[in-house]
């Protein structure tokens, strides 16, 4: 044991009896000693079954052993640590710990190659809360329980005590739990103010159960990880998207209005759309996802998965796209990484060796429910080329300004990938994957900053390379797990790891099991809607189920309005969408991103900050005529009323058509938030 | 290393290159080697959470090590066995190898104080199955599936995917799964002829999800392991009661026809027992559970738990009691091991100091669902001495000839006993401790073989001290998780491990969730109780929600055929419940038992041998007129259409009142079995 104190700032490493603890910039970070070990390594055998891209994993841990005896040498500031088992005993994993980029850098080197399980503890507070790791639908303070990452489906009701869960779970195996996301990844912001991050696609679980550690389950010894800590949560998630990257500045277009989720060809866009534009209703474009096809399965109506332009459900679409951007409607297609047996795409990619294989040797077909589909092999680079190819010449060059490109969670574990890397590694690594494919398609065609993708899948990286994030695939419900509430930490968890852009489904997506879109919930969620960065609505996967925009007068009436709030409030969006690409401060943010003092403000998680001058708190239970909201210490103007709030819990009247909006009294855009009362 | 090898019978310990085997009588019981240890041993956090009996159990496994490093010495065939998790590092536990009374006993030495979990791996074959862990209700065969062994509920529905199971999960914690039950015992009986019985009340896992081992997790280090094998699975339920006890024989009057189960007081009694006699219907006895006062909750109707009889509920029962047996009919009461706060019993044993204590010294309560009780401490002797006294006094004294002895499942954990060991060690003992109160209480006042007491809960010694088990609680439905079916691997699996004597609630207890019992369900169930050691009706929790035995004029016909068919076979009862009590031959009996070459016997876990010659295949689905049974090789007459049968898969004609039953053709109890068919 060396013994060396270091007080300054940047990396300290402390001797302590018979162990050891490491500080950065005066945060104590990990913390060793023979009794309470940092590190536990074993051995474990998983199995995992995947059902339409729901996870089934269990693990059979044979052995979990802590390495509790340690040996540190110091050279130019660069620790070098051998863990061992036993006192005296060989190594089976050395650390090199040290400064790097004004980061904490913890590298590993694994020694005895059996091991494949890894358990890290963060030395952690009683009082500290976490956040992050991916975007995460139930909980934004991750704090009292643990989290699998894994990309999947997020499940269907997402909450055991739910009837539409527990029948999704018994007909579908799809109901789904707390911590299924589309989009995880092993980083977390902490309230001691720094963020941890893991370098790893391999299954983690990262567990915040514990009052005295955070302890990261990886089933791999990982690369490294990485803390590094800032004084304010503003510098903080600046420093996250200096390591992952920024998203670029959305397009303009996306500014002037709803964009309206349309199915059925060419003659209903225009009815629909011209229906609209009737009631005043601003429209920034139409996304139609069935431009490539549809079919008609059990689960509601689906695509073709082929992805070109389809002539009998879109005739003179060619024509169309131009006249539509002519008059101010870009039109928005559907992609994703699958294709399916039945389109030319297949074909070309099975003569081309493109599509990923099973342990046969033979296509790896997936089952997406009730057809199947190829799996375009990303670790091909070949492949890669083709499918940006698909891309930009199906889709850009057809005049398509904007998709949503779908999927990215479905990589079965047993498929055999061109890179001989196995599946269980590239599982998470592949929305990351995929968001590049896009990412490169769009800057090749020097559209970037013209076209928007949207995604809901994602992963450590995807901040670069992902355009904007939407919600995926809630229920048409009111529940806090899959409704409308659980946009909102989601929204949160993910800007705070560096995707500051998110949108979602206006209306919800998901109608099983007895559930049916309200019209209400349509209104409630379009007015959440006008609060996000991308306005968009979306049929449902049952549409004759669910309650459409243009349902009634009153809805139209009420998307027309909501629209409108969206274009008045377009420069002040601009500026914060502006301040996300610059800095990767997030569009919608926590309150306590700018009321640190605030102690209450860590734990709300269905109001944020709409930049630094809104504070939005959506409603989203059913049948409220006035909201409870709660305020930091701040002069606040109710967007509606114009009544004037200092902090603290006030009830506001929320009738359909006025979600509880304050902004800050003090607001340079003060006159632009006037401007909405009269709308 | 020992260099030694035996292949004689007995004990026989063959040195490997790396590691050592272990045989008993040619059996293949224990590998070790460094690659594959058969030990594992670490450190658990449990949580334990009880809700009216029902318990949510969750380990945080800090660590497992396997003891991968073996020195063996042998002294006068007694090999002694010191485990490290290092090679050449101190020995973290020592095993005792050695031949005792026939049988193979490893003892445990933990030498390391902070182990408290403990993970042994048996050898096994790809093919072998296993039986026993107590009484299992949904798998007989345990194969494939892991089994936690703690006495509690065994649930509601017992399968997650049934809604009556969501729904008493969600509503009152109380769903269960396949592995809950009242019943659990660290025993196991394998087809490769072995019993292994593991001498621990800890909580234990016992996996036999792997190819090559069975790997039996233990919450402690246990003092010792048997094995004993034998030549027959006959022989071997013989020596597992030389082992354990056996239960003595029945008094005679359970014989005599149906015990009627009967709440609401002395004239309701009368009157239905008249009715019952008047169609002709035998009746050994009443079973009143509510002697002793009745309260009506939520759940249904519930008991006082004042273990005295009632006067305002049945009036002149005093007088009743001896009236009723001069007629040929006893009287059957209840009791369980707590005490209701409202209650004079409560209130004596709190002045005495008899009640179990929560960690602040006050009486510790438990919540058994809208009502609270006192624990009486059965680790504290003079409370026992006083219980004891209560049943003889109160209950025997009083001329209550059998009772049921309910629960033993509920001691919480976090409760102080009298005799200072951890209430998470006593909680798996308690229902033998209970057991042991009735049966020293019944001995005591000289009335062993004339009174019977039955009961749910079990473990490890039950078998000695229970006169008969009962099933528990099954849902009024036709589930194979929770109705009529199963109670026959509930049967087999007791059986196997030496409580040879059980029987069931006729027609089901639990009615909840919209489940009421029909007709149809409660004529099946008294058509299988005929064919068991008591048949014994119940009103369920829920009586007006049930149909009962005197719902109409045909199901007190039907009762009273049943009844009738059960004192016709009584004879040959007598004889094979005398086996049971000589020898430990279980009355009800897998297929295999006696058919050990039939492969298909091993897996048929809804069929019985009822003694050597009768097989009976209860009708366990709803609206069949006929029924498919499996027949061991053999000459089988079809009891009541004479027609005889030689083995396979055989369908016969199986109208209620005609439940699908075989006798042997040269059965020496022929003339008996013929005369059914005349009732």
């Amino acid at each position: 044991m060396v013994e060396t104190m270091k007080v300054n700032k940047g990396l300290a490493v402390k001797t302590l009896e018979d162990g050891f603890e490491v500080s950065f910039n005066h945060v104590l970070l990990l913390r060793h000693t023979v009794q309470q070990p940092m590190l536990f390594v074993g051995q474990g055998e998983e199995t995992i079954d995947m059902y339409r891209g729901n996870f089934d994993i269990k693990d059979y841990v044979m052995e979990r052993t802590p390495l509790k005896y340690a040996r540190v040498e110091e050279k130019n500031n660069e620790y070098m640590v051998e863990l061992a088992k036993s006192e005296g005993g060989q190594a089976v994993l050395l650390l090199t710990i040290k400064e790097e980029d004004s980061r904490l850098k913890v590298e590993y080197t694994q020694v005895d190659s059996a091991i494949n399980r890894f358990w890290l503890r963060v030395a952690a507070d009683q009082t500290e809360k976490v956040y992050g790791c991916g975007e995460q639908l139930s909980h934004f303070n991750m704090r009292g329980k643990n989290f699998p990452l894994w990309t999947s489906e997020p499940g269907v009701g997402r909450n055991k005590n739910t009837y539409v869960t527990w029948q999704a779970d018994v007909k579908d195996k799809a109901g789904g739990d707390y911590y299924n996301t589309n989009f995880p990844q092993p980083t977390f912001v902490s309230t001691k103010k720094y963020y941890c991050h893991v370098e790893t696609t391999a299954y983690a679980d990262f567990d915040f159960r514990n009052p005295n550690f955070h302890e990261l389950q990886i089933w791999e010894v990982p690369k490294y990880v990485l803390f590094e800590t800032a004084e304010t949560y503003i510098d903080l998630v600046e420093k996250i998207t200096n390591l992952f990257g920024r998203q670029p500045e959305l397009p303009e277009w996306v500014y002037n209005g709803v964009i309206l989720g349309i199915q059925g060809g060419t003659e209903v866009v225009e009815e629909k759309v011209s229906r609209a534009l009737d009631r005043g209703m601003k429209v920034a474009g139409v996304w139609c996802q069935d431009w490539q096809g549809k079919r008609i399965t059990s689960f509601g109506k689906r695509l073709m998965w082929n992805w070109k332009w389809n002539e009998n459900e879109y005739p003179e679409l060619d024509k169309k796209i131009p006249e539509w951007k002519e008059n101010g409607i870009r039109f928005l297609g559907y992609i994703n990484p699958y294709v399916a047996i039945e389109g030319y795409l297949y074909k070309e990619a099975e003569e081309k060796g493109y599509l990923a294989l099973n342990e046969q040797g033979d296509i790896y077909l997936v089952d997406f429910g009730e057809f199947y589909c190829g799996v375009v092999d990303f670790t091909n680079e070949e492949a890669c080329v083709w499918y940006k190819g698909v891309i930009k010449e199906n889709m850009i060059d057809f005049g398509i300004d904007g998709w949503m490109a779908d999927f990215g969670e479905y990589l079965p574990t047993d498929v055999v990938l061109k890179n001989g890397v196995d599946a269980l590694i590239m599982h998470n690594a592949w929305p990351t994957m995929w968001a590049k494919i896009n990412y490169e398609a769009v800057s090749e065609a020097g559209k970037l900053g013209e076209v928007v993708y949207f995604m809901r899948a994602g992963y450590t990286g995807v901040q670069k390379y992902c355009t904007l994030l939407w919600g995926g695939d809630q229920s048409v419900d009111w529940t806090l797990d899959d409704g409308l509430a659980s946009v909102i930490p989601a929204a949160l968890s993910s800007g705070m790891i560096g995707c500051g852009l998110h949108h979602s489904d206006i209306g919800g997506y998901t109608s099983l099991h007895g559930n049916k879109r309200s019209k209400e919930l349509l209104m409630r969620w379009s007015e959440m809607g006008a609060f996000t960065p991308m306005m968009r609505t979306h049929e449902g996967n049952r549409p004759d189920d669910c309650f459409q925009f243009d349902g009634d007068e009153e809805s139209l009436e009420h998307l027309a309005r909501m629209s409108n709030i969206f274009v008045t409030l377009a420069p002040y969006t601009k500026a914060i969408v502006k301040e996300n690409a610059k800095r990767g401060i997030p569009v919608q943010r926590p309150l306590f991103m700018h009321y640190e003092k605030d102690e209450k403000a860590y734990d709300i998680q269905y109001q944020y900050l709409y930049g630094k001058d809104l504070l939005v708190a959506p409603v989203h239970q059913e049948s409220q005529t006035e909201w409870e909201v709660y305020l930091p210490e701040d002069e606040w103007i109710h967007v509606w009323s114009g009544q004037e709030y200092k902090g603290g819990s006030v009830t506001v009247q929320a009738p359909i058509g006025y979600p509880p909006v304050f902004y800050r009294k003090n607001s340079e855009w003060k006159e632009l938030f006037l401007a909405l009362s009269n709308i």
